[in-house]
């Protein structure tokens, strides 16, 4: 069985992070960076994205030397690549943004590459509800599986550009606090179930270190995180997460409920390494062969007989 | 294989509770009936406790049905039971203890029974660290495990005390709040390493809603806790996890890292009937059979190939 593309949409950022163990400055970023730094680690990756002329130059050479097919990159002429900048607080799980520049993002019109529309396996990275969207209609027929993911910011300022994206997707992969504000719901299965009323039929609530539930018509799937004595960086791992999902899903090129419990542990091996160093580097330099024995240790981790 | 024995010695309570759910009031409580609820599902218990005669005469009815061994239990003339009072928020994480009254239990004196001494499983429930001591001293030669809780009261007024206790145990169980507090770190596999240093070989940590962490010298193993769309009443949740947790065990009459795993599932099973109703409702009609299909819900709902 050949592995299927993936296609990824999000966003490329210039972050600046600081954490309890250390500051990273002007540092390679976004939900698309970090999605398909993990995805390529199983399939090939098809990205698309906006970034100004201020990236440096080999940004995305080590994606390229995993074959992520970089076409639907559009680089703006004079333009200033999207900004982020957070502060971390000793529990690693709250953190306050410091700053928000959209720059090229706030004006993203996508265009999809003839030689990706026809690509069955999507992932919608967190940006804009309208682009996403773009993206979606920019496709040639209905793919495979569409996974998407959001944040606060959409929830409070696009909800209904968002609740239309929802309609068309089949797995809405998002944190635990953002399930709650999306559905004003606070018990987490609670909220699953409302937001498969919104469209999607399947549900992935990540949990950070407590790890993450999968909702679906066939049951619940509940995976461990793997306990780490130091996280560096949480920036990007729920990114890491849904690449590493979608990456397995079409890998096997199957989307059903025992598929998607092998990419939810997938995920979670991927957000495992991208927590570890600062920026992308927890993924940059690992192997498919890494990821498979990372996998390992999540089968030695939750197994018992 | 004949199941072994626990002995377990913790508090008799009469509690009122009040959740977003509704309230219960003069219900009986305490971290040995909730134990003993739940390890008498899997191994026969002796108890080992103090009340009042305040108690409804058939309060332990449904474990005398099962089969504890009540010889343990010290009802004091014209005396007051332990009563506890407590509310929790919406988010049932945080609660606030409204009242506390140790009455008998502040003067309680253990007296084993001589058909107690024996045992070979043992359970220290939360009660004063000073009271766990001198149950082991009780015992008649080195028990085959021993398993000892404890919680913030004692850890932050009776710590030398409390420190004695865990150089003599085998495994702790204990909340990750407390185990955060009992260490002074937030990290929770750098917690469990800590509390590894002052004695038990073994470590549990109990995340609630979001499973439970076994640390041996032999790996860690996570385990998670059944998605429930109500939580009624997490009243002695912990109490009956440690229950299921030492029953399994004494069941099986082994302590290998395999049985352990084994038995913070029966633990995270017996806890998960435990919240679903006020007091001891949820674990009072339970069979052996009952907690078998629970334990098989959680093992559809982590497995993964």
């Amino acid at each position: 069985m050949t592995a299927q593309p993936v296609l990824i949409v999000g966003s490329i950022g210039i972050d600046d992070v600081e954490t309890p163990f250390g500051k990273a400055e002007r540092v390679l970023g976004g939900s698309a960076v970090y999605a398909s730094a993990a995805a390529s680690l199983l399939a090939p990756v098809r990205l698309v994205g906006v970034a100004g002329e201020d990236l440096p130059k080999d940004a995305f050479g080590f994606l390229e030397r995993r074959g992520v097919d970089l076409q639907g990159l559009q680089v703006v002429k004079g333009g200033k690549t999207f900004r982020w900048s957070g502060k971390y607080h000793f529990d690693l799980n709250a953190r306050d943004t410091l700053l928000t520049e959209l720059n090229t993002l706030g004006t993203f019109e996508p265009r999809l590459p003839a030689s990706y529309r026809d690509t069955r396996f999507v992932f919608l990275g967190n940006l804009q509800p309208r682009v996403q969207e773009q993206v979606l209609h920019g496709l040639s027929g209905r793919p495979t599986l569409t996974v998407m993911d959001t944040m606060n910011l959409w929830i409070e300022t696009a909800r209904q550009d968002l609740g239309r994206v929802l309609e068309g997707v089949d797995v809405l992969v998002i944190n635990d606090s953002e399930a709650r504000m999306l559905t004003g719901t606070h018990n987490l299965v609670r909220a699953a179930s409302a937001i498969r009323l919104l469209g999607p039929a399947n549900v992935v609530i990540k949990k950070g270190e407590h790890g993450a539930l999968l909702f679906t018509a066939q049951g619940t799937f509940s995976a461990p995180a793997l306990p780490l004595e130091d996280v560096f960086d949480p920036t990007g791992a729920g990114d890491a997460f849904a690449g590493g999902f979608i990456g397995s899903l079409a890998r096997e090129g199957k989307t059903d409920m025992e598929a998607m419990r092998r990419a939810v542990i997938a995920g979670s091996a991927a957000a495992s390494f991208c927590v570890e160093q600062f920026s992308v580097q927890g993924l940059r330099d690992r192997t498919p062969r890494d990821l498979e024995q990372r996998i390992q240790r999540f089968r030695d981790l939750a197994r018992w007989s």
